[in-house]
């Protein structure tokens, strides 16, 4: 049996094949004091968030959709000989963990499992959990609770450390030098993993390069249809990524627009995705007060070996998606609630973050109930998940989930 | 039928009467913007918060316990003409609402039923909610969003207030502005409102008069028998504050010693209640990390007219404590978790915040399993709330209690 | 010899008598930790500061301009008796030290000379300090370095803390906590000193009462004359205080008419003072990127035992005090600066802080060297004083002075 | 004539040749809003602050020290082609400035003399310095006052960048991306200056290169004599790029001792200069309040091909360095100062952070008169330069000068 193509044509139409991240020892390793470091807005009750995420997979599967989990993907990745050496080349080396450290930790690695290895490498490894006592001035450093591999809470967002962009994936730069690691474990997954090896056209990125302040993440990267990307360019994509990443799919024929959209600069709109997800046909669902002030730059290729050309769209970012989307105007489900307080809390609480499973049929979190309300007046199906625990990372349906396979909307 | 004598003896006896105030508009005031100027922690859910505060309410009426909510006490005082006139004379005053508002406010709220003036009182009110448009310069200022009365969402942390100390009550001075309007709401319950009026012998405090930097909040008082009250020092209730409280207590016979605990400076100790709360018998539950560094000044009185002693006394906490309620050891239940990432994750979370309903009977949040699992195993009868909204004000079951009859334990 | 009548009729009429206060021991108090929590923006070397200070009083005395100095106002006002008591009897409180520390601390201040308890309540009481080993809660608290009462290091910018309007004064109600003992000290000089007693007018203000929200400072208040006051309100300057101040002053006949200007929230506009200043005639010299951004609220009396009038004024702040002190236009100097980061720094500088000494002739900061140089272009006599040091503590010369007689401009 | 051969052997020996960075455009860009994120700390008065860095460097060539100027070194190796074009190659990438930005940016460059390319590289430079309009997305982004290339403030911090020692250069991986780029600058100074070019041995770092986290900061190496170079452990300097650099220097057998000095986490102990330089002889001159808690590990080699060897001391600092240069033990001025909050604003002014000119010959900053007093009690010639500008800054003499030619102590 052969795997299907792999492909994302869109931000609401059938999804077939989807990567998440089940939270776990990543997550039992913040407290109140690191969190912040960590890049994770609040501490949360593991294991409730495991039962909420598994409520989440569920919903999915039982539309009959693949849900493939990334610390699962990535225990099978490292149990293969290539792709446990290219993530082990890369993360355990001179710079990360300093003289003295790399050998022994190499030599303990190499002969765990995949299964614990990729445990390690996600939920964070302190000199602690070692059976052995480290040498080298690192260690000393440390102390036993210092992590030599720092956790990755945020891996449940798997939307953002790769992107796959119609036939193609981008292997996203972080913004936070904390997230980049996610990336390199991700690649190891599409270039070495069965289900992926050989069938992923790498379009931008490379784990095992710096971009400076080219940085890109996936939660501002949407494939709208038509051939067009649109990206968020704010924190956390910058003008730079944005550019690197067009030109690549323009010189590969992976794209032939893309729509950079300016976010305002406030701490609600992280990334666009934050203010602003597609629902099926003519509906989206955003939070109006930052939406409003995004400005739409519209990149095209100037044709073979030119750099692309950038024209000002000074329409509002929703007639320039109605356009692209072949719409005389779209629906538009504003944030819930009757006054702006309430609002400005179910965006908080991801309340436009929402996944599309198929046309019509969502996923979002139960307590933006008046968000789902509206959405469900507009014939919106809405499916919910608890999101008393995993909101609490701030990021939605849409933020935890990586679509390998969606079709056409 | 008459009422019952008020009066609270301990921290663990049987709870017969309690006051609690269920979440409402002030937390649907909360944005993740005001939310810290508000001195609350983060936003949540207002009618999930609703809802698992009537489970924690109906926990306690299960065990016969009267319980009584500050909205509608307040509610029924404000029906009376002089509860009405004390609060309004002293809450809309020319220094909070300024010339020009005082009159047409005053006009207005005389006219509005008890239950609709509570709301607003409690509830904040903003210049939208007027139905005339105010003149003066402070609406001017503030527009129509703006808070002519804050809301007061930390009301339902009704612990803090005030505290019935054996027979008498202490109207707390506030640490924080933002929280001080909350006693006076209270004191206006205890003076008026027929449950209470003529009944409730005033121990210290006088929400119309300024303390300075003499605060004291409830969190930290604990009656804990013996005539012996404990009371945490730190950033919320000042030495001075404990100073002028001891010396009432003392002057009136109220207590014959008063043990001051120096909460040490970490954010995670604002209260002592935050770390150390007692479960019956010779249960008690503490946050270790923290409670470990308290040291405690022993104050008794010298005589009539007299300054009371103080002593310095460095035995351990639990070794004073076991002393004063008479055991000789104390069995002492440390927050749950198998490392300190955990004991720190559920300490946050009000894991040691628990009530007592009677010896051994105790309420806590469902989502501290490790410290609950801790506690039933010393054959503690934990009853579970939900905490996911309720916990995000950083509060558990005793910062939501303010007892006003309990037994000696 | 009589004094000479007190008032102060503008902003830039000759100046005759002025109150200073040199810096001292509560800047030697201030350490790169603490000042946070002082209000003080940064610590300074204090020697240089002295001298620094010295220059820019020497420059207002060669121009014959009485300059008294609060640290010796107070100590003279605490060699007399009753100036004494008043300011023991509500600054050694049981709130402000705690049970058991107020009658030693009042014994041993009783005998001290009036110089040394001006230095300690200027500059802040540490326990160390003391003689004798205080008994009390609050001493065991404190520890050796403690504070018993923190150090004053604001009370060098006396222009805040109480403010001549025409022939009265206000005794200003300070917007931080930290801050109101200054009004207490300033407040003690009027009724007591034999410079002042019996000759000041009290328009405004009590030191020993709580006045809220509403909160009025110096900085704020400009008598630009012609019966007019200037008030600029934003963080430090409430409408409800500048509501009873303007009530207070029609009702008592010192002014027909206050301009309250609503600066922007901005962390540069602190006071109106940070942003617009006097030169003498049609001259003023101002941030603009601020400035622009203010809206006048025209405040008019109602006639006897009426609220006064309120009404927005949408010109421009610098229309409507051009047609105040009856000119048809201002002349305008920006702060200097060929871009605007330069024209940001000399602002941070107070570079428009400019205090007249007679109408044309100012004091500002050496290093604003550009606004000064566009200030002389308008024909201004700048004198320059040191602003290393004093500039730290962001305020210049008309925050470092409070007016006392200037005629009128 | 030819050039003296470079090398660094002590702290406190004669210094023959060192390199500083006057202040200037970069400095005129920073206002109180943007500095914090270019990890500048405070604005200052740039002409003043040229002025007075002018004294310093007088003060080092009346002793007869080659003082050479970055800005005039760079100016110079950008005239020269390979110079340029190594600069240009890895600063105007598709990276730092985006698509479409760096071919007509290479253009306009190419043509500018140096000293203006060295102006932009070091001062910073926005869209609005282009004499053309920048085609590309970042162009759009950036508005007119945008940076394309952020300015280098802390690049008068020569100290930082890079680090002579003994015969060899560590071309230092910066701990904030913000101040990467000052390496590659020096970097090309060191291989195409002609007074330099040829004669540099590089021991470590690459500034093409991305060490993650192995930072390195020059302000923490200290090269104290007999092989053995002291480096401070902290917030910039990791235990993961000491142990990189120390394994350089062995395996090249530049030094054969290092000693990690783990410094407290405290915001004044940035570097270990911060809190400990050398006088000459056995006098040093320290911030014991921090000193104190330094723990030093001692490494060294092991043989060809080996990790070195790392051995925790448990003696003070004090005493490890004593045996290191040949004492019995060393004469400590302590930070000046007759209380701690004294010694406290002297050591944040940078009064520990003096540079030997010869031994027994250093230069401090004025402000810190008593510790400068202190060190003249012990017989230490002090030379004073004006602080109030530079010293804002938050460096002093040591951090602004990288010597590149001093003899043995």
């Amino acid at each position: 049996m052969s795997e299907p193509t792999l492909g994302v044509h869109s931000e609401s139409g059938r999804l077939r094949q989807v990567i998440v991240c089940r939270p776990g020892l990543a997550h039992r390793r913040l407290t109140p004091e690191n969190c912040d470091d960590l890049l994770f807005d609040d501490v949360f009750w593991v294991k409730q968030a495991i039962r909420d995420h598994a409520v989440f997979t569920d919903l999915m599967r039982a539309e009959g959709i693949d849900v493939l989990d990334a610390n699962d993907l990535l225990a099978e990745t490292l149990d293969i000989p290539a792709g446990r050496a290219f993530v082990l080349d890369h993360r355990i080396t001179l710079t990360t963990v300093g003289a003295g450290m790399v050998e022994p930790l190499r030599l303990w690695m190499e002969a765990l499992p995949g299964a614990d290895l990729a445990r390690w490498l996600i939920g964070g490894l302190t000199v602690g959990d070692l059976p052995f006592a480290p040498e080298g001035l690192f260690g000393a450093w440390l102390g036993k609770a210092g992590f030599i591999l720092p956790p990755l809470p945020n891996m449940i967002f798997t939307r953002d450390n790769s992107a796959f962009v119609h036939g193609g994936v981008s292997l996203n730069p972080m913004f936070w030098a904390a997230r980049k690691p996610e990336t390199l474990l991700t690649t190891a997954i599409y270039r070495h993993h069965p289900k992926f090896a050989g069938r992923v056209r790498e379009l931008f990125g490379d784990p095992t390069r710096d971009f400076g302040p080219a940085s890109l993440e996936g939660g501002d990267i949407m494939p709208v249809g038509r051939d067009t990307v649109l990206v968020g360019m704010g924190e956390r994509s910058s003008a730079q990524g944005i550019g690197l990443f067009a030109q690549a799919l323009f010189d590969q024929g992976a794209a032939s627009r893309v729509v950079a959209c300016r976010l305002p600069r406030t701490r609600s709109a992280m990334h666009l995705d934050t203010v602003f997800t597609f629902c099926g046909g003519d509906v989206v669902t955003t939070f109006k007060e930052v939406a409003d002030g995004i400005t739409c730059f519209d990149l095209r290729p100037d044709g073979p070996g030119k750099p692309f050309r950038v024209t000002e769209d000074r329409r509002p970012i929703f007639e320039v998606v109605a356009e692209i989307i072949g719409y005389k105007k779209l629906r538009i489900v504003p944030t819930g609630g009757s006054d702006p307080a309430e609002r400005a809390r179910e965006q908080w609480n991801d309340g436009n973050n929402v996944v599309a499973l198929r046309p019509g049929v969502i996923v979002g979190y139960d307590r933006n109930d008046d968000t789902n309300a509206m959405l469900r007046a507009e014939g919106i199906d809405v499916r919910e998940m608890p999101g008393a625990e995993l909101g609490r990372g701030r990021g939605g349906g849409h933020c935890m989930t990586c679509p390998t396979i969606r079709d056409p909307a």
